[in-house]
């Protein structure tokens, strides 16, 4: 026996003596170690695989305790011929070749379209600019917490709770902090009787759909809108009211009218990350109290408003008992968890939890447990604050980004917070050309047409998400954008070489700033004014109730008009070759390119 | 503040300092710890709490480390307002009254019946004699093993693989696990694109139902048979054709022909737990290649035959893809796990697999890579051979005293394993009356009327499993079972007061036994005889092979036969009035209830 019976695995996590564990019983159970053959002596072993004696030696005792080795006296050891023996008919022979009748293949029941959800590359963590939304980010996880969850979740007397047969019942413990942590949080109060612990949000929208929906139900559904849901739908036949959005959320109108149920995404459209105003909320309550229409409230994302305060659930003003609301854990937590929960009458809610348990029975009640734990602790209120630090960082990086290098070629959808932007290019953009020319630079962005069911997908939007990149990409991978979109435009872009206009220089740009009140129309559409102080100083405010003011301080240097802001630009020193085109201030950076295009406007006082 | 702000609960597996923080987080979000309030010093709360002062200080300095509390110079800890503040209009007014409209119930689709499944009483843990099937037993789970799986799965490196969205992927490490340790044991070769992973057994019913099966589809199923597959197909609407089942497995005829999918339990049947014999198996999948039927192979429990091998699955000895094969990893292990997989034509696997997406996108990945380390580790195959043995004792175990105390109350369905027996009482019984009386003397056994979807549910059969009554009770439930019987049929059973036949004592006594074979039925339907010889010895062959062989000693002693068997009757001493009724011996015990009958037989060299 020259060779050993295994190898390890350097890089293996587990320790030597139990990797030797695995890899003997790989060897075993698979018949690569001979029958009837003795098992080299523990020296030998440990000498082939340069480990302790000892090491073998335990693993080897480990294996006899557990019947896999016996040990003959004076010969040594043995593989257990039982082991094998309860392996039916284990034959070695090649697998015949076996092909499903063509019949058969026709005889599939309602297949599913080819219609296939968009994905993005499977390596994406290998470009450095993923804006992507809805991707598990590995930083954020909170690993010491969920094992700390997990670990207590396998105590003896909890496994005695989640291991068995429960029938249809969830986790008692897990619904309890559903109702008394993360319902609050919506405004929403629920008896546990209202809640249904779901294998994620889409199995919680899936029950819901089967219970009430079939082709005489017609539906109402955003467009755009989640996919997913339009897929369901579809399934059951049902018709369909494609609803549009604005910038208050789903436009609410008598459309609605013929639609017993209503499909919405208030807290951020999906896609466009648009909140649902409370009038808009107001006035879709009452439209379905009004036709008694039920209405399903995806509430897929954790609270994320950046710019003002959350608003209450739909739910959580919705006085007879209309809502439907679903929702989960798992989504920004990690979504291989898959755990949901849905929120309704307890009419519903049975029914729902009849059909479940035709279907799955239940969630993962260890799963259950685990994040009961998680809850109970403070780890989800702890980790949910710091995602909200963390996205809202990137949110605004991206939004600022965007607004300082891309101000001419797009504008964003308004949007209060959420993980992603929905941005709008040039009209004649192609977005499927241009995401593929980004990735190629590194770049992922989303495009936006399987949002659509319609005709309406409109080729010039894309979808830039937060969840998957770094802050401190953010800015670099925007830059690396706009040297795309320049690339693209190359002869269409307004350049300091071909811009129309004067060049300022000397007194005449002098003149043509100080004391002057600069005004423009921001990327995120908020209006946005610098004063340019005789001074040196200069006062920035944007947002229609200038919410956003920074101060800096400008100069002029080489004939060029050079502007410091403390906050805004990243606080870095810009320097700008001036143009000024009737009474149109242009300003382009270093490499030619138009960076701000500004109304001038004298002060009075001057 | 004279009380506590919170208490400990000394019952807790937590830490203190991690229950202090716990208690204090629900407390504030909660809103119960009034805002604007300063904290008690960490001196006064380890005082209230009697805990050391150290723990509230690190308790404290982990919730403002976390932004619970903040800290005002010279003043003390407060709640931070901001934590309060991200939950949207938290109301503590009571809840409206709302109520789903009446139309709104009436619209629900397929609602399902009120035809509930079977359910043990949820306390089945207090009884001492649970003879139950399928419920979990935690003294047989593998805590430490399945701990340090699961530990292994929460690596960092493991959570990366798992943690993010895979759209409608499984976890490769668990299919090559069960590929090449699973699927051997059942003499199936799988290549990965044949396996999907499914939310428990269940799960993968319902994809294959959903896939194959609507109203115009004929499906055979087994009667008795699963319920939980009966109300999948009667969903969408199936014509369902039943197929009594006998010794050999589901009866395969001509009435089959009909049917585009058969859907069948050759391992053990549910519930009789009845084996398929080769030639059936074989029968069934000629049937199915002649008409092109699809057959679903629900192999629900671990591979068990005590009695003879195991057989393979169908799916191993089907050669053109026909059967559908479905399983499970949680059954045995933890029921509230949900693991199933299924293994098919991969056509079959990639309709299901977008099925599954469109439901509940995957099981949970974290849950798949455990189960994937704890197969590697060869964790499954130890659990699986302890559970093997376990549960062969117990079968055993109730089989003996079945047939020892109940022989003239019960016969047997023949089985040669399983988890639970299906036993047959005398024409007049009532067996829901029955088991409720047992259930009032803490013996609990299933009827068996809800596997019968036909109105031939047998009035006198019932199901006594062995997965959750540890073996010392084996013995004992079944003594007290006989007690119940008896005292429900005292007028009709016969005891030795009002037994025909003589009385025999002295010399009659010994003549009629010295030199005989006693030849009997035992309760499982195998023959028995009795070597009774003249020089005290007992020789005893049981089986149609004789292959239970035993043997003991007997005398006489006070007008009674004593016996005692070296393993048979558990190696007691049997003390018996015998009386003769034409040559018919029948033993009574010492409370008068008849124990044995059989046929006398003088030897013929007498």
């Amino acid at each position: 026996m020259a060779n050993a019976i295994i190898y390890l695995d350097p890089d293996s996590e587990l320790n030597l003596q139990a990797q030797i564990r695995q890899k003997l019983v790989d060897a075993i159970v698979l018949g690569t170690f001979p029958e009837g053959e003795r098992l080299p002596s523990s020296r030998k072993l440990a000498d082939q695989l340069g480990v302790a004696r000892n090491t073998v030696v335990l693993a080897y005792q480990q294996l006899i305790d557990e019947g896999y080795l016996i040990s003959r006296e004076r010969s040594g050891l043995y593989v257990n011929e039982k082991v094998r023996e309860n392996h039916a008919n284990f034959t070695s022979a090649a697998q015949p070749v076996r092909e499903l009748t063509a019949t058969w293949r026709r005889r599939f029941k309602g297949l599913l379209t080819t219609d296939q959800a968009f994905a993005f590359p499977h390596n994406w963590q290998q470009y450095p600019y993923p804006f992507l939304e809805g991707q598990f980010d590995h930083s954020l996880y909170p690993v010491r917490e969920w094992r700390e969850a997990s670990r207590l979740a396998l105590g003896v007397r909890e496994i005695n709770e989640w291991a068995g047969e429960t029938g249809d019942l969830d986790d008692p413990m897990l619904i309890e902090q559903i109702r008394t942590k993360i319902l609050p949080r919506r405004g929403i109060q629920a008896r546990p009787e209202e809640i249904l612990i779901t294998v994620g949000t889409q199995q919680a929208l899936h029950l819901v759909v089967e219970l009430l929906v079939d082709s005489s139900v017609p539906v109402a559904v955003e467009e755009p809108g989640y996919p997913g849901m339009r897929r369901l739908l579809a399934q059951r036949g049902a018709p369909l009211v494609y609803q549009p959005v604005d910038e208050q959320g789903m436009v609410v109108d008598e459309k609605l009218d013929d639609c017993q149920i209503i499909c919405v995404t208030p807290s951020h459209q999906t896609p466009t990350a648009v909140t649902m105003s409370m009038e808009r909320r107001e006035a879709l309550l009452a439209r379905a109290r009004a036709q008694d229409s039920l209405i399903i409230e995806d509430d897929y994302e954790f609270e994320s408003n950046y710019l003002t305060h959350p608003h209450p659930a739909l739910r959580s003003i919705d006085t007879d008992d209309r809502v439907i609301y679903v929702s989960c854990l798992s989504k920004v937590l990690a979504p291989g968890l898959r755990l949901g929960f849905m929120v309704a009458a307890p009419e519903i809610i049975n029914e729902a939890r009849k059909l479940r348990h035709l279907m799955v029975r239940h969630p993962p009640l260890n799963n259950q447990r685990t994040a009961a734990f998680f809850l109970s602790l403070g780890h989800y209120d702890t980790f949910l604050m710091h995602l909200y630090q963390t996205f809202e960082e990137r949110w605004i990086a991206l939004r600022r980004a965007l607004n300082y290098y891309m101000l001419f070629y797009v504008e964003m959808a308004p949007a209060q917070g959420g993980s992603s932007l929905w941005v709008r290019g040039p009209e004649d953009l192609d977005v499927k050309y241009v995401a593929e020319q980004a990735a190629k630079r590194g770049i992922l962005i989303e495009p936006v047409d399987h949002y659509y069911a319609t005709s309406n997908a409109p080729k010039n939007c894309f979808r830039m998400g937060i969840t998957s990149i770094p802050h401190e990409r953010i800015r670099d991978g925007v830059l690396q954008l706009r040297e795309l979109f320049h690339d693209l435009t190359k002869n269409k872009t307004e350049t300091f070489e071909n811009a129309s206009g004067e060049h300022l220089t000397g007194q005449r740009l002098k003149d043509a700033l100080e004391g002057n009140t600069m005004i423009s129309i921001i990327a995120y559409g908020d209006p946005c004014t610098i004063e340019i102080c005789p001074d040196g100083l200069l006062v920035g405010k944007a947002g229609y109730a200038s919410e956003d003011l920074d101060q800096g301080k400008w100069w002029i240097e080489n004939e060029r008009w050079h502007r410091q802001w403390s906050r805004w630009a990243w606080g870095e020193v810009g320097i700008y070759d001036v143009r000024l085109d009737g009474d149109v201030i242009k300003l382009f950076d270093e490499d030619g390119w138009l960076i701000d295009r500004y109304v001038a406007q004298k002060e009075e006082t001057e």
